[in-house]
């Protein structure tokens, strides 16, 4: 399929950059109060953890906030779960960066978690952020719009797409991928469960907390993995393209890590290919959605089209 | 006070120990369900988890259940929330095992987390038992006879007794009390945050899921804190006195790191002292409690008398 199949309008890419600038600053507004004040002698694992946050595009908790409004509730009022994912999001980069994982000492464009305090205060403000996480998802049943049964349903999903069955054995498989060659299968498996999975989690949760039903909840949540994986395959090009300045990270560490990636297994133009598969199965999923459709689609082709 | 001033019989502690194996066997034929069976490429990190929770005794889950008991809840019907507060004490003894933080090599008479996997699956393992744990809580919710409300209540305490705020802060001020000198206030916060606030969350969470009266919250909160703060002065003590053989734990570790611990602070005798004064007062908890006389006071006597 050609770059042309996909068409989608600059004004809809507009429309998701105004967005996203604004998630930004009113998620930024919202997130430190999940962080609890907790003066000496601990207070350095509340700095670790404002150290790390700081800087992030907030892509995740703006699809949240997205998928709330495209089934009918408020952004505002999903917040909380917005917050939630940022937080868990920001753990896994910390535990990530560790030196025993990929031992990065760059992140959001400033030194990571370890690099800037040490690394007994990075393991102990990610497991902190985790926590503060589902401190975010449970304080969401305080927003009177919410039922209960809903932020329950968002904690239990919440675990499922984050825990040894997504997020982290996804991580596992990542630093397990750098010791065997290439794999199509296993390069599957770590862009499913290390990032997919977190964007399939968000586009659902919005939509239970909206209380969708159940058939779009679904097609949602296809969408949200199929921009997850996106999202993952841009990542591996601009690791190879971009550089440590425009990322904020270092770059060319995957291969020299010897990672499964879709350049490494299929080359530059076909990871490019990969994408504008992956960008096309998501916008005719976008198009399934009841509303918001400008939003969907152009939010595809930002992350399509990402430079950074 | 002379240590006769505890007046408990022999009989509440032989049914603490029973009620205690019965716990270890019924927790464990639960706790594995919250491990995801994840498969290849990423079975060893539910391996690791396994692993690390293999051996406990099984105080906290014992503390969850009871509490239910004693406010009308059927133990069995706090099992999920009992299994919650095992996962996360699982979680952080792997992550303080950790070279970074304690560097010990033997936990629960077994090599500890990354001694017998790596430190990269250590992490993850311990990441995946915090989310784990919430999965446990949320999990609460599909017993009927435990209103929804009652599980977010337990998932919000939970953060604010485990987080950054709570046992995750006392850790991050362990490591840094190993760098100074003795500093009793250090020492309080240290046991109160690290090791106390998880027991009183335990006491707590079984009321709250019973719908006790806030009253009786409190008194069985504050109990659980005395406890848990006579359970770390004992921890303290028997890491002096007794081997590791016994313990399933290196002994004369805080000595060699120089840690802040009541020993070290006012001598083997006046450990033993305050360990006596904190059991007394958690006695006197335990007698404005309704029910659960025996099982309350003979867990003090437990804990003070305890060679493990």
């Amino acid at each position: 399929m050609s770059r042309e199949a996909i068409s989608i309008s600059d004004d809809s890419v507009a429309l998701v950059k105004r967005l996203l600038s604004e998630t930004a600053r009113r998620v930024d507004e919202h997130l430190l109060q999940y962080l609890p004040e907790v003066g000496q002698p601990a207070q350095q694992v509340t700095e670790a953890m404002r150290h790390s946050l700081t800087g992030g595009k907030r892509i995740r908790p703006m699809v949240v906030l997205q998928s709330a409004g495209t089934f009918g509730l408020s952004a505002d009022a999903a917040m909380p779960t917005a917050c939630g994912f940022e937080l868990l999001h920001t753990a896994t980069l910390i535990h990530d960066d560790l030196p025993a994982i990929d031992d990065s000492s760059l992140r959001r464009a400033r030194p990571s978690c370890h690099a800037a305090f040490d690394e007994a205060t990075a393991i102990l403000a990610g497991d902190a952020l985790i926590i503060a996480a589902y401190d975010a998802l449970a304080t969401q049943a305080q927003i009177e719009a919410v039922a209960p049964g809903a932020v329950l349903q968002v904690i239990a999903e919440f675990g499922a797409y984050a825990g040894a069955g997504g997020v982290i054995g996804g991580e596992l498989a990542d630093i397990h991928g750098e010791t065997v060659g290439t794999d199509r299968e296993l390069l599957e498996y770590i862009h499913l469960n290390k990032t997919a999975k977190l964007f399939e989690a968000a586009t659902r949760a919005g939509a239970i907390l909206a209380e969708a039903p159940g058939e779009h909840i679904e097609i949602i949540g296809s969408y949200g993995r199929s921009l997850g994986l996106l999202f993952q395959v841009t990542d591996d090009i601009l690791d190879v393209t971009s550089s440590a300045e425009a990322l904020g990270k270092p770059t060319g560490a995957d291969e020299q890590a010897g990672k499964q990636t879709y350049p490494a297994l299929v080359g530059l133009d076909g990871a490019r290919q990969h994408a504008r598969d992956l960008a096309e199965q998501a916008v005719v999923l976008a198009d399934r959605l009841p509303a918001n459709h400008p939003f969907w689609r152009g939010l595809v082709k930002l992350v399509l089209d990402r430079q950074a």
